[in-house]
Order: structure tokens, then sequence, then C-alpha cells
């Protein structure tokens, strides 16, 4: 169901020409009654923000975070697409509006793709129509919709999360590009929650910190990443805290689908760190190894490999002591006080040859910890990148 | 003819058996006579530092920046090894001052390989003998010193600098964890420049901050990265601009070599970021397109794929108005004031496909201005780094 799980709302997926071959590139998700209701969102933090990005941002500003929908394409970022991206991204959010019958700032948007291509306007356009003709409460425009939005995905990403008395829907996509911070990625949420504007942000701020912004792939920052939520409030209102653990919920499901899915991956590596001097600085060296080229090949070749992750905790600007570090694949500890100890190197091999890898280094300094999700490199990731066409 | 171009200096290299098949694996390089002359280090910024960095830190600091002798080992980086590893890089130390006829204190160690491995140092130290009796101030010991030094390296690198009146020699090791702040690089350079030891290392750093710091293969900065020069003095003082220029000059051919002989890589790409705000915001903004892995792959495809760039430009935090960036690939303008233009497609494909790219990217705001080096990304790299053995 993802995105009509929550009661109030529809969606529905077209083809609009922007993708050559003819697949579903056009994705939308609406109030049923075509109502604006509160919604917020959080973007890329890439000084370069694609037009959909510039035009969302100024639209919730306009409409003091409400929104009716949310309009997603796939195949071309309009981004580096300067007056004629951002006309583009206007025209695209007014034929919605006519079409659903809102405001056109009651419209957000969200484009991913290639970056620098002038946004074929015209012919997206003609798809609008069908797509707002079979607005869906159903199951069926959910999943037709999670297809549209995918580019190098190779399946949707979708989420439900039911909570006493509401529930939080979501769809998502994102193979490359992915970095704390988000990127290239886009992920549109739905709740029947009703919460005000200014508290669904913030929860939505919270949810997305420790789920998409704890992924690393490749650690590029893309100049389209969004997530937004829109909050029906069919169900009456719930306790802040509450929302904001359904909401992490569906973001953590949709984040562990994008590394699980992200471009030329064998495995997806959760990198802990612990005793560190605080969070911040767990994450901080969590990220560094997660991010590291030479551990992620090691990952590829299934190399427990760990004077690479002691090298790179030595090189992330946590505080560290180098005699006090421990880590461990799996549940065996291979590095202990900062040198290698004595260990079942069967375990430890049969451990790098799953397809889901824990690492964890243990600081031995304080109570600070953190995670991040990454994954290997091997010759997908750079079959997937080394052309656009 | 490298370290033993500059009178004064003479160097060897053997088999310790540390390599498991008996390559080259110690290189010596000492002052003629035995006697300690200024010697200056620049060391890796990585928290984790091996026994060797430590070891040599140490004795520089004792001596007050004098040096007899630099012994350089190859097969095993004594990393994350804890007291032993220390126990060892002294008995090294030792052994050399007992074969040239020197102070221990007056040798400075370099070690690379694999870390977290305990160091042989029974068989290493046996290998010291033959290293001592065979120091040669031809071409032919330095030539053996040269390769004796490679790990994963193709071939050896060696520079010889000469200046009215003095010259510069230098010898090199590095092929993968080449980022800026050095990383599993080390590099012996002689002078017969007489310099005293704070002069001399304020050249040297001056010279690797222009050189092995604009390196960027993998952004990983290892436990062991060591640049150190010794200089005899016989050629008398020179003026330090005229010394640190040709410091540079003897770096800047050791870096490329490193560059163009990285892992895997297919060729070599120069980054330039002009028009910023200050040149430190040049230098961030092109490391962060030359440690792209989107860009790498890019590379490696002979894609012209410019949107990537503006993409890392905006996330690199240099300031940038996305409206006044251009980028250039050789001298092909592809992307003018942050959107694609009309150009000439040919002449970009045929650089493209060349073993050396130039991207140029102005973002038009200041006059900043740097340059980064770096690789493509394709199966070489992944090949190399998959495994351990």
């Amino acid at each position: 169901m993802s995105v009509t799980g929550p009661p109030g709302f529809v969606a529905s997926a077209a083809a609009g020409g922007i993708k050559a071959g003819g697949e579903l590139d056009l994705a939308l998700v609406a109030t049923e009654d075509a109502r604006a209701v509160p919604a917020a969102a959080v973007f890329t933090s890439n000084q370069v923000q694609a037009a959909p990005v510039q035009v969302s941002r100024a639209h919730l500003a306009r409409s003091g975070g409400h929104a009716a929908a949310v309009l997603l394409t796939s195949g071309n970022a309009n981004a580096a697409t300067g007056d004629d991206g951002r006309r583009a991204a206007a025209a695209l959010c007014a034929g919605v509006a006519e079409g659903v019958g809102c405001r056109p700032d009651e419209v957000l948007l969200c484009q991913t793709g290639l970056i620098g291509i002038p946004f074929p306007t015209e012919v997206a356009l003609g798809g609008l129509t069908p797509l707002c003709a079979e607005l869906d409460p159903g199951a069926g425009g959910a999943a037709r919709a999670a297809r549209a939005i995918m580019t190098t995905d190779t399946e949707p990403k979708v989420a439900l999360v039911r909570r006493h008395g509401f529930s939080v829907g979501g769809m998502a996509k994102g193979a490359a590009m992915l970095a704390p911070d988000m990127a290239t990625m886009l992920a549109a949420l739905t709740t029947d929650a009703h919460a005000e504007p200014a508290a669904l942000h913030t929860a939505l701020r919270q949810a997305v910190a420790d789920t998409f912004n704890t992924m690393s792939v490749d650690e590029c920052t893309s100049t389209n990443d969004t997530v937004v939520v829109l909050a029906s409030g069919r169900a009456g209102p719930v306790a802040a805290g509450v929302l904001t653990e359904a909401l992490r919920e569906a973001c953590g499901i949709l984040a562990e689908a994008m590394v699980a899915d992200a471009e030329g991956a064998t495995k997806v590596a959760r990198i802990r760190v612990q005793g560190a001097r605080d969070d911040h600085d767990a994450h901080r060296a969590a990220r560094r190894v997660a991010a590291s080229l030479l551990v992620k090949c090691s990952l590829n070749g299934a190399d427990p490999y760990w004077g690479r992750v002691v090298s790179e905790l030595g090189a992330s600007g946590a505080v560290i002591d180098p005699d006090r570090i421990s880590v461990s694949y799996g549940a065996v500890e291979v590095c202990r006080y900062g040198v290698g100890v004595a260990h079942d190197e069967a375990a430890v091999a049969a451990h790098m040859r799953g397809d889901r890898v824990r690492i964890t280094c243990d600081l031995g300094i304080g109570a600070g910890q953190g995670e991040v999700l990454t994954t290997d490199l091997g010759y997908g990731y750079i079959d997937e990148n080394r052309g656009t066409s």
C-alpha cells in the first residue's frame, strides 16, 4: 500500500516521455479531496540545488507548510538547467494544480535523473492529464508510483508502518550518490496523523537524521535530494515522539532498501563505532570507515583486513587512542587494544562471505556510539557509472 | 642517480626476508662518511602512527634535526603492532647505526606494507649486514634502493633536479591510499645544499604542500606516510627560496609519477578550480571533484558528464554561485554560467579518450585557484584492493 496506506491519500503513475523508452516516469501523490494539508520536507545540502528543490522550497514557504500534492519525475534531474529549468518546474506544478484542483503553490515537486540536460517540458506536461485522471486510493496507484520514480534502482522501495490509531506510508528511490546528508534520493511519505507543519518538520528532520543521513554508498550528495511528508490528519493528533518514531521506522525501511539496492553492491555492511568520546565522534569515525574505498574493496573481496579499518579510524578526525581500539567482524574480535589477536578465522571468513556484514569498532574512550550503513565496491558500481548512455 | 645524485650520499638495497618471495625489501640512504647532517621530515596526519613514524619523530627530536642514514623497508608497515612494533623499529635503527657507524638516534626509519601484521624483526635484522656493506655512491645502489621500496608500484619513482651549484635527488613509492595529506607513500630526498634543520623543515613542508598533498587517488591517509630529506651541505648555503623551489620540483616529479602509477589507473586527471573566493576554497572544491567516485567512474568511461562536476562543486563546501560556474574539458567549455552550452563534442571526446585529462572549473567569484591530481576509477583498483593475498 505504501503512500496510500494511511487514509486520505491517492496516487498514480504515467509515462510522460521523459525516459526515452516509454517507461513510467511520472508519479503523483495527492490528498483524496485535493485539500492542502500540513506538509514538510528536507532538502539536499548541496549548494547547487535543482529547479524542483528551489520551487518546492518556495511553495512550502508561501503555503506556510501545506501541500495537496507531490509530483515526482524520473529520467531528468532538471538540475543545472538555469531559468528554463525553473520555468519547467513551475509549469509542472501549475499543470498538476489544474488537474487535481488546488493552488500551484500547494504542489511540491521532486525530480531525479541526469544533471545538466534541458528538461523536456512540453512532452512531460502532456503526461499530466492521464496522471491526474488515474489517481487511485488503492494499492495499484501506489505500486505504479513507486515504480515510476526508479532510475537505476532494480526494485521499488516502499514502506508501511502501522501504529495504534495511525500509520505512515512511504516510497523512495535511490541507487547511487548515496551519502550522509542524503543524495540522489527521493522519498515521499504520508501519514493520517494530525500534526502542525512545524512539528511535522521537526519530526521529519529527526527521522531523516537517523536513517537516510546514516547511509554511505559513495559520499556523493546530489542536487535533487528531497524527502517530503504530507499529514492528512484523519487519525487526529498523535504525541510528537510517537509520530517521530513511526516516521523513523518508515525511513529506516526505505534507507535499508536503498543501500541493499545500491548500484553494483553485493553486500551491505553496518559499521558501528562505540566507546567514542561522544555520539558525534562515533558517527564521524563510522562514516570515515564506511566511505573508505579500501575498506569497501575489502568487503567486495570478503577480506577481513582490519588494519585498514584502524587506519581510517585514525584518519577520521575523531578523538582516538591507537592503543585502545578494538575491532570485531560479526561477533569475532580480531583486534584488541590496537593489535591483532588470535581468533576463529573460519568464523570471520564465513561472516565476510555473507551479504550482511557487521564491523564493530570500540574506541575504548567514552560512551559515544553511532552506526553507518555502507556497501562493498565492486565492478558493478563502475559499470553503472562509467557512462551515461 | 636519484638519491646519490647530490654529492655526499651513498645508497644500497637488500632482500631482508620481509617480502615472502625474496625480493628486495630493504633500502638504505646514508651520508658517505656516516656523519649526521641536517635532516627534516613530514609525517602522516593519521592519529594511528606506525612504529617507524613514532621512532623517527623521536630521533629527529633527540638529534635536533640531524640524521646520518634513512632505512626504508617494504612488505610490512609495522603499524598497529604495539610495543613489539616499537621494539622492532628501535632494533632496526640500532642495527643500521652499528653497520654504518653512527648513533641509533641518527637513523630515520620508513616502513610500508600491510597494517596489523607482526613485524619479522629477527629475519629483517639479518639483512642489515649486506645492506650496510654494499653502500654505493654511484647510480647502482640508488637504483636498487628505489626498487626495494616498491609495494604494488609497477615501476620505481626517482627524481634528480639540478640547479646552479647544487642538486636535489629523490626516490618514492606509493600506489594506493594516496590522498591529500599524503598517504601510504614514502619519499627520501637528498641535497648537497647546506641548510639548518629548521630552514630545511620549512622548505620541505612547503614543497610537500604543493605536490604530494595535492594528489587524490582514494582519499585514504595511511599510518606510515613519511617524506624525509637529508642535506649534506657540500655545496654550501643556498637561498631559502631557491632550495624550496628545487625541493618542490623534485617532489612534483615524484608525485606525478605516483599518480600515473596509481593502482589500476588508466589515466591521470588534473582538476583545476579558478575564480574561487580564495585559494583555500579553490583547493577544497578541486579536492571534492577529484575525490568523487562518480567523476572518477566518468573518467574511466571517458564520459564528459559535467553535471557531476557541478554537483560536486556544490557539495564541496566552497562558496559558489550555481549560476556563475563554468566547466571545460581540455580547452573546450561545456558548461557556462551553470548550464550546458553547445560545443565541439568530437574534440571533447578525443580529449577524454587520452591518458591525460584536464577539467577546469571557473567559479566566477574571485581570484582563488588550485589544482589537484587524480585518477580514474576502474576495475584495476578493485582488483588490487579486494584481497591482501
